[in-house]
């Protein structure tokens, strides 16, 4: 094995039931007199924003709260949000959520201080100057945003999600609460715990990988299979704490090692059409696998070796096992497995794949794609 | 699985075969102006410290040199780098080298930055002030002092090997190129590769343990396994990466998981005798794995399968076989075995026990255990 140079950079992480309540302190920690808190309605219902409040206020702390943030968060979201956190006079960035207010917080902490739009740091490395710090409060155990370099933002006018990617959008401390996920939906875990296992089967395959990375992506993927099905039937803790590790794992793979072809795709079909992204990779990730076979076989193997339990007779019968399995594993999941479902207009599928192509995620896929190649691809999923 | 909060904390990590390029970029990036550079005479005599300077001189930034670090390095030289840190007002501080110069350094850092004496932060987070950016380049694949949150350093009048440890003694950038190795004798990359492994074995049954420490726990027992013997026979380049690889996952684990008895025993051996810290795991692990056992047999049986290949009848025939096999394998590296070897005169042993019951690793080790019972151990190993 030769590497090239590889580099690997995760936050702090606060990890276990009941970490929330660190979320003051840690805020406090660095430096924080006036906290720009970032969440969304389905956090406030639950009483996790409140809780946040609490922690805010026992140590003295100010708070400006900002919950203007949809699924897919836009870049006029992001605009306003810059707006109020510098009107304001905020210090730190603190998100509790899923992706997206997650994602919206990171847009807002670029702007806030590298100033201009969210769209002039599209693609890699673009950020100049240092965020302000960021805690990210994750509470769906999917997205992975609390802990990676990315944070992606819909750009309304062009409907396409931009992908930001720079070791500067790692927050600084990551708070995983297991708890959180207890008042999550099911199909909102599903979901989440199928984007983490995509982020996990991209990275391990990506080109980018490095044994740093490796680890991680395949221990996501060995508590994914085994955890998310006893998550979704009985909403035991301890499986949604695993499923907790799992995402952060994934996470830390995909930050450092980056994507490929599923998420390329995956961030066009938001951007076009508002799809949830979760549920977009059991209809594609299969596929995109099948096409990626013969770059990485031993790879794909290894991930059908940990899904199949066991190595069949060879290194193909293995990955090829594995690939089915995953997409039965889905469908067990009762998610759509067909891109039908997703985009009803088939002729809508090569304005999908001229897009994709050109997303910072398909750099890294093991196999080059032109955008027929992504065609076929989603012809063959349709 | 029931986790209390762990916390995660790692650098950020540049990896690779040439990878020492980015040194003086990195210190730039930091805010350097002017380096504090920490070293010694091998490192100076295999050429690296020059490379270094160059690296340097090629950001424009002005460098203080400082090599009077011995291995186990004295709390006076800690205390004389930082007098030098301060009047010769720098900025950062950079290490390359073993663990001693990085030890040493993080003293330097440290006591610069917080002021006083080293011995006033003896234990676990007595850390207050923040310390000057650190850029560490590690160059025998064994100590981890540049991902860990330990620094390790000798108090001359008590003969004791002082543990600090604290979050902010994690550097800021490691970076870790193998080819530093290819200029280390046979003899160091084994102490090296002996001290990462028994990092691992501790982190992996440390009461600390984490999902984030386990994975790479297992990761480095297996690489040092598979690759230490063909990194002695045929300096092999690949080889070598695959112990940068193992150190560097076992100071990740060890970081954030603390170690146990054997490096209890090894700090005081360490302070007292000045004991060459690798060559005494070979001498002690075996020993507090089988008194571990009772405490962690299903982790000790995993230890087991890995260096086995294969899992035996049972946990306790796995776990016993795989205690036996790590003692062969040491035994094969033709290192010493026996205690005596070490503490010549056994009379010592009650004052070293006494020493070492003291020691912050003994608190996370599996199994608690009283001077006595560390006595009784080290006996059956003299």
């Amino acid at each position: 094995m030769t590497l090239t140079v590889r580099k690997f950079s995760v936050p702090e992480i606060f990890f276990g039931r009941g970490s929330l309540k660190y979320a003051g302190l840690c805020a406090k920690r660095l430096g924080a007199e006036k906290i720009f808190l970032v969440s969304d309605e389905g956090l406030e219902k639950s009483g996790w924003v409140d809780r946040v409040f609490e922690l805010i206020e026992d140590e003295h702390l100010k708070c400006f709260y900002f919950s203007d943030v949809v699924a897919n968060p836009r870049d006029f979201q992001v605009q306003e949000g810059a707006r109020l956190y510098i009107e304001e006079g905020c210090d730190v960035v603190m998100a509790i959520g899923g992706g997206s207010p997650m994602d919206a917080a990171k847009g807002i902490a670029l702007v806030a201080s590298n100033g201009g739009t969210v769209h002039e740091y599209e693609g890699a490395n673009r950020i100049q100057r240092p965020l302000p710090p960021m805690v990210f409060i994750p509470s769906t155990g999917g997205s992975g945003s609390d802990v990676s370099q990315f944070t992606i933002v819909n750009d309304v006018r062009r409907r396409v999600k931009m992908s930001i990617i720079s070791r500067t959008l790692v927050p600084n401390i990551s708070i995983i609460d297991p708890f959180l996920l207890t008042t999550k939906s099911r199909p909102l875990v599903i979901a989440a715990a199928i984007d983490a296992m995509a982020h996990a089967v991209e990275s391990y395959v990506s080109l980018l990988a490095s044994p740093f990375t490796e680890i991680h992506s395949l221990k996501a993927i060995e508590l994914i299979f085994k955890h998310l099905p006893r998550a979704v039937e009985t909403g035991s803790i301890d499986a949604l704490e695993n499923l907790c590790i799992a995402s952060t794992s994934a996470g830390m793979a995909f930050s450092n090692a980056s994507l490929g072809m599923d998420h390329a795709l995956a961030h066009s079909l938001g951007g076009m059409l508002d799809a949830v992204h979760g549920l977009i990779h059991p209809v594609l990730l299969p596929h995109v696998m099948r096409y990626n076979l013969p770059a990485c076989r031993e790879k794909i193997a290894k991930i059908g070796e940990i899904v199949l339990g066991r190595r069949l007779k060879n290194i193909d019968e293995t990955a090829h096992g594995g690939i089915e399995k995953l997409a039965e594993y889905c469908e067990a999941l009762n998610v759509s497995t067909r891109l039908r479902d997703i985009v009803p207009d088939r002729s809508e599928l090569p304005r999908l794949c001229r897009m994709a192509v050109n997303d910072s995620c398909l750099l890294t896929n093991p196999r080059p794609a032109t955008w027929e190649d992504m065609l076929r691809i989603c012809e063959d999923a349709w």
